[in-house]
């Protein structure tokens, strides 16, 4: 069977980097071309230092117009916010799209201005699915269009899914979650300045992050989540990561070991998350496309902890794990990487 | 009027450390020696190389029979858990006390036997003050005995108590508490280990930390506190400081502004609780004894941070905020040092 | 007598930070006037967060008129390469400055231009004394106008000096210097982007580093210096600190006690130079004006280590206690200001 | 052609769990066994989280004779110092090994007492090839053991070796080397504590490292070298890299291009040796079993930068390159691993 081919809208940034070290070792893909404007022209190893020895490539320009683009099976959109959304709806038929900003994930038009300051895709959005990959596996192998996840969207329905699947949460979900500096992009900026990060600990965006409306609605997808999410956001003074911890009441009472067969469940032949002991930790899962999630209980108390890399199982692993689904792989083909201790 | 005499026992610590860093420079009082078994008969520059320059004291034994010392006011004990519990009763009349650990902060025997496994002080607890300074400050003034708060205490308890005070929390509160690698101790360990802690992140003791019985007994000292406090600590890649996270609903409407006027209330007159816009930082509060905060409501729910330096009011810092209002000073002598940018 | 009236130029970067935490709290001057253009009517205490609680004073626009300014014993100027070098000329006599730039500590006007592209500051260059402390003291004294040294010339050249100062360096000497994030200012740029300059360390400028003149130069006014100077510098994944480490080979036999005895002496009342044993560390000189200096020997070969703060030492430290030099103070006043430990 | 099969004695350190995470993945290869006291009959997945997912081989104890093993075609020693001296020499003879110690890196006994304080291994030192890879590959590929080079030795030798073996350095070489915290070990110890190595930079053991040995005694057998070597190591607050500086003069005039053309020639075919623009940075070979090399010149000076994880191209990275050759394959055989960005 010939590879498949694809293509990277928005290649330079720090999701567009990760996507380029998955897919050139990726065994059943060709990558086609990669765009970045900035940089046309110039090897992908000048930019991607990491990436020197591994490829020969050009950045490309995009394309001036997208609807003529041949020769490609899919296009992976890499790009800032709001820009995907003019071009996805001008591919060609058959091409197939996934789209790691958060153009296509909101399904309410007046939820997506609010928090986006843009207007709505329109009817095009009904053909995205969600690629949150463990909760909707099934219709991602058929999807079209998909619509990647945010990174603390991931990390924080991964925590969540089991229990609400399962219609065990009764009253307010609490979510801590904490993410590391790359999670701000590649382009430098006062709040990712090293001299003042290396020793910060800050919350930013109180109760008003657009990923809670992308968590609830997926949540509701799930299964029945009728109650408040308070959902908070806070910078670490780490390069990669997403830390969530979710603080819930159950509806039932649940010991430890009724909540491990409900997780282990529904992780049933989820290779990427990985259930633990204690704690999850940044550590064990950076540079990789794991979710590690921990949980302990106090009577009805239950606290859910997840980590993941913001850029990988956040953002271009599951893209690409997405991908495999979408073409029929093993979901885990080009992504059994290991981390590294230390 | 001469200099008040204060000694310290456990001197080589992190607590330690930072009392020196203080008091050496304290106008009023007169350090007479510092203990630190370990080190004893060395020079204190050499052990703490920041205070090269400052001093040629010298680390002592500590005194065979603690019953027998004078010519000293008060003596700071920053010993690992467990060792005051024996000396301070043993302490001569007249002699204060301020105790840097645990041994003194539960009143319930049952409790401490719980968190701590060491039996209970007994009589001589009658005798000790909380010594969070903000909510407590009159009862510190005239106190013979302080046991001067743990660091996650601190923070949460400054976060939550003019709230608590003035009866306006309903249901269960969560606090999501991240300290920084300081907070174990100068002693390595596993979880010290750079080459690991620089990229972590993780979550510890869940539900069973021994500040959890500490700001209940404490919050129902404040007012009225008789829900379910959801306690849960992390660890941080960063020296110094404390970050929390709480999470709770008002029992009554209130507006941010509402919520402003009772905090500026609650703390004024109180130098180091800086209420500040948006989110605190601990990159502005390390090495300071400044509690920063900031809060936001959404409706009902309401989310307070606070930010402190672990060492400083959440130890050492504290501890001589005490000490001044015991010798009737005022309460900011010797601890109006600036942070640092960056 | 009447406190000393100062004003500060460019009060909005790192090493205007910096004097503000060290004049603020100064027993013998009084801040009249700080500019930030791009902050003016701004409190200082919302650019400097650290300052929240110590100062009022408003960011002022820097005056259209230098030459009128009064009331003013003293100026600092703390901004970009360049601009003081337009303004100095322009003050009324009898006003002091320290320039902590580098647009007067270059006396040859065709090496300043090459260095700096820029024209030479032409006359006035002859007023201005070269202002590291220790090997300048005398001048300094009496000078009306101070360049105050480079951070990597301070490390340099306070390891250096004493040797230099007797003439005992045989052939070229290779300094390896490596400085933390702050000495590229507070301006967000991409070498100190977080999310890569947590994990880098790298070299830059190779040979033609603006400090390598700087150092020849006032070599040649400590002794005879004659020889090559192979100058490198690093980046460090610190915020503060420049470590540099210094080979050389003696001109004559000499153990490390000789050595020690040369350092001794020559550091004899210089209360901000510590010889240490072993090696330095930047974490005892963060936020001091200390300059910490160890060596050793193997035969001829000679290592001398040394360490600053660069925004203290290497800037507004040193700047300080020049002008306390300037104004007949003690040269450490306010600058007695222990660093922390960890 | 069936798997070699390969073990590991000493399986739970850092150079261990490298050896893990290659050789794991590694396809010409099967691991037969780990060894490691300490946690024998643990899952390997309980010790380097990072491999959960991967294996569930288990830490067993080490055999009681290592004269009996068999089914073993090569066994790697990532014990500590000392402990492979007494094992090798008793391996049943065909099985090769690749010891990452420095028990047999030193052929002169007297020399190896005075670094090591231990005998030397006697005439099995006359079996053992050293085992840079890229100056020796000719003989690593007919040897029966190698001794795997020391991670500071690594990124020295790579950046002289060309000069020296063109005759074309001229007097001393000062190489001023900084290594990352996981170069001390698993350990906890002082000076990996991290509330304190977060900040540090410093030096360690001046004149008195035990690879000085080690690189002059290759640098001999590479070419002529007969001059001073001062060699220097120092701490980086960074958990992975090596990065060494390299300071020269060469002996002719030698343009930047001319140094380009003895290097790329010098490294023509050899894969892991990356020539740079600028300067290597430790950020780009993170996790890598790569080293990046630049220079730069100023007249008959020249400077010489190198980069590489100490822990894959300094230790076991570089040992499985060697293993490939001693079995046939090619020397990147599973070692094509791209670093990240960031």
């Amino acid at each position: 069977m010939s590879r498949k081919k694809v293509a990277i809208y928005g290649g330079s940034g720090y999701g567009g980097s990760e996507l380029l070290r998955i897919l050139l070792f990726h065994p059943e893909v060709e990558l086609v071309f990669v765009t970045a404007n900035e940089h046309a022209g110039k090897p992908i190893r000048e930019v991607h230092k990491n990436l020197n020895g591994f490829t020969d490539l050009l950045f490309l320009p995009a394309p001036d117009d997208i609807s003529t683009i041949d020769g490609v099976d899919l296009v992976f959109f890499a790009l800032p916010h709001g820009q995907a959304l003019n071009l996805i709806p001008q591919l060609p038929g058959g091409v197939k799209a996934i789209d790691l900003s958060g153009d296509f994930r909101i399904d309410e038009p007046d939820i997506f201005r609010k928090y986006y300051k843009l207007d709505h895709a329109g009817q095009i959005q009904a053909k995205f699915t969600y690629g949150l990959t463990e909760t909707n596996r099934d219709a991602i192998k058929s999807a079209e269009y998909v619509a990647n996840p945010g990174c603390f969207a991931t990390a924080t329905l991964l925590a969540l899914a089991p229990l609400v699947k399962n219609g065990l949460i009764s009253g307010k979900v609490v979510v801590d979650a904490k993410t590391g500096s790359s999670g701000s992009g590649a382009k430098p900026a006062a709040n990712t300045h090293h001299p003042q990060r290396m020793n910060s600990f800050y919350a930013y965006k109180p109760f008003t992050h657009q990923h809670v409306p992308e968590i609830e609605q997926h949540l509701r997808q799930v299964g029945s989540f009728d109650t408040d999410l308070i959902f908070m956001t806070h910078s670490l003074p780490v390069s990669r990561g997403i830390f969530a911890s979710c603080y819930l009441e159950t509806s039932a009472d649940l010991t430890k070991e009724d909540i491990g067969k409900i997780y282990s469940g529904f992780y049933e032949g989820s290779y990427f998350v990985r259930i633990v002991e204690g704690s999850p930790d940044i550590n064990w899962v950076k540079t990789t496309n794991f979710c590690d999630i921990a949980f302990h209980t106090s009577g009805k108390q239950v606290v859910v902890f997840s980590a993941i890399d913001n850029l990988v199982k956040g953002a271009a692993g599951q893209a690409v794990q997405n991908m495999n689904l979408m073409f029929g792989f093993d979901e885990t083909t080009g992504l059994r990487l290991p981390g590294t201790t230390p």
